[in-house]
């Protein structure tokens, strides 16, 4: 078999042919200028992708370790949290604030639904008030979209700081930082901002400096206020991942060329083919119409074939990955990721090896049917 | 002028063509089988350069939060710890462990000097016992190397863990983790390594898994315990930096390739090299013969044009980049790194370069005194 694969795992995602090119330039000394002119340009480019004024770091950590530096400057021990949990990576975020020492309240909603913002509005001001609320804006777990902007308006008008994991979203959906008054949002480099992992990214308002400010609880590596007093310099405080800052100030330029709307509206279409195309193959969706992720479709097989073996046959026999389930869904789910360096067609090819997996699997599926109507959903 | 620049700070270090070429693979799903198979053959070989059977992580943050992984795991509110201090990153290890609450008292030793193994038995005997000792193997900011062997040995004899920076000297030094008893050492990726950076490898002897275990002061990312548990699924407890693993893979691969006997050599005789130049032109090297660091040379200027104004020479006029001072020193060293992708050659043009510097600065030097001093050492 040719030695070519089609990623659609929610991250990592492809890195695009550019950006694997500017990440090959030689290296520099993370010292220099010309480092910090690169710095200062990413930072500005990053805003913009942010919808931010807020100040905005480049860390040299994934995803998680961005999560964790939202938390470890925010929450001491003792200080009330409330989690919106939806998902795997709702769970992860609260489980950090419990690891400092944060007491966690938490509203679970079942996966594959978004949190209520009546439910969250009462538990509030019966139960609050809370120092700080962690939501998550696109939970990749369960391919659903929270309501950030409902939250951030609400929040507003209270002390409490709103920290937003935005991993698997930021670069593909329209978020606006700073209207939704989001407080910390944080984000990965391996999902739509189509770079390898090792970078997170995170922004932080006027209303969280005062309390990162007064924070104790971080030690070291994760402390805000070192980067900020580096980026004063236009430094970061430890050695950055310089690779990597090279490969994102190409994937920013490429973002930015083609224009945030347009993004946004590619990865619009891309879940509406997807979801598309599963249904008429008569699989079911986790997530309904009105809370579906842009940058991942879960889907529940629903057929008397499992989502591993299909898996299987989709990796083994035509080179392409899918994600399965996480925690609670582990074994059924099929999650496609449709994010960053990924085109409309690339979400046909997803459905063409889907129905040809399905047929494989003896499942009794009219071949082009699922193609069929993910063009249609895009024409 | 040519845009080729030389690259000779002490990290980050050149990446040779084949690692650049291997980190431009395609991204994989890093809880694929075929990521598990390259994360367990990266291990094994890691293992080689660190002279290790103890287990070994490879964690994507920079060499500062694999030091703070080293302390996070053993150091508790109140645990006592003897840092030996030689420079700037031995201040920057027990900084790190009072930031987790840790009870330090420092033994300094004048910049440019190797701590004093009767000076740290007599405290440790006077003063004990401690929960931890820190030591730095490289000291980057000054250049010397100090003694593990002796400190290890006796420290074997007691309860005490040693854990070692080993981030300028790992892969380029002969550094034998088990032999000297060395329950931590930590190395960063973008040094004799010669990746980029982001990337830290720390290794966990028998010895200090139990202290590791009864440890609550990690609280997430950092957390060994949860690196290891992953590690027994041949996995990464958070998204690891897949790019640089690949690059890791080549670059583990060109090291024991060359063997590492050659490499310890090699860089032996670099520093043999860069110290007869710079001798030779008139300079002051910082530390002495005897212990001198192999992947990095300070040099005092002692004329009367200043590092800073060198350096500046070298940079704009002859695209030459070497490192100048960091703390006390700050403003009046000038550090050549030769380390990983650095040939004996490229040392030669180091000294070259160097004269031509001051010669260009108005210091009357010799033409060729200094490549020839170097020659000479090599010959």
């Amino acid at each position: 078999m040719l030695d070519k694969n089609y990623l659609y795992t929610p991250g990592p995602t492809p890195v695009p042919p550019q950006v694997v090119a500017a990440m090959g330039r030689p290296m520099m000394g993370h010292r220099s200028e010309e480092f910090a002119k690169l710095h200062g340009e990413i930072v500005a480019k990053a805003k913009l992708v942010f919808q931010t004024a807020n100040d905005l770091f480049v860390l040299t950590t994934s995803g998680t370790g961005g999560m964790e530096t939202a938390i470890a400057n925010t929450v001491a021990p003792g200080d009330r949290v409330l989690a919106l949990v939806t998902g795997n990576f709702g769970e992860r975020f609260a489980k950090i604030a419990s690891a400092y020492g944060g007491v966690v309240t938490k509203i679970e909603t079942p996966w594959g639904t978004t949190f209520d913002m009546d439910q969250v509005i009462q538990v509030f001001e019966k139960e609050g008030p809370f120092k700080v609320v962690l939501a998550t804006h696109n939970e990749t777990s369960t391919g659903v979209t929270n309501d950030i902007a409902a939250l951030g308006n609400y929040l507003a008008n209270t002390e409490a700081l709103l920290l937003v994991d935005a991993v698997s979203s930021m670069g593909a959906m329209d978020i606006r930082t700073d209207e939704w008054h989001v407080d910390i949002i944080v984000t990965g480099s391996q999902k739509a901002l189509m770079l390898p992992p090792g970078l997170a990214l995170v922004s932080v308002s006027p209303k969280a400096w005062p309390v990162i400010e007064a924070n104790h609880g971080v030690r070291f590596y994760f402390s805000l206020l070192e980067a900020r007093k580096s980026f004063e310099k236009k430094n970061t405080p430890w050695t950055p991942a310089v690779s990597l800052f090279y490969g994102l100030d190409a994937a920013l330029d490429m973002i930015l060329t083609e224009g945030l709307t347009n993004v946004f509206q590619r990865h619009a279409r891309m879940t509406k083919a997807a979801r598309a195309g599963a249904r008429a193959l008569g699989l079911k969706l986790l997530a309904d119409n009105s809370v579906a992720s842009h940058t991942v479709t879960a889907i529940l097989p629903g057929t008397e074939v499992g989502a591993s073996d299909l898996s299987k046959i989709l990796q083994k026999e035509l080179g392409v990955t899918f994600a399965g389930g996480q925690g609670q869904l582990k074994g059924k789910l099929l999650r496609i990721g449709h994010m960053g360096y990924c085109s409309e067609l690339d979400v046909i090819t997803a459905m063409a090896a889907l129905e040809m997996a399905l047929h494989k699997a003896g499942v009794a599926v009219g071949l082009g049917i699922g193609v069929k109507a993910a063009e249609e959903a895009l024409l």
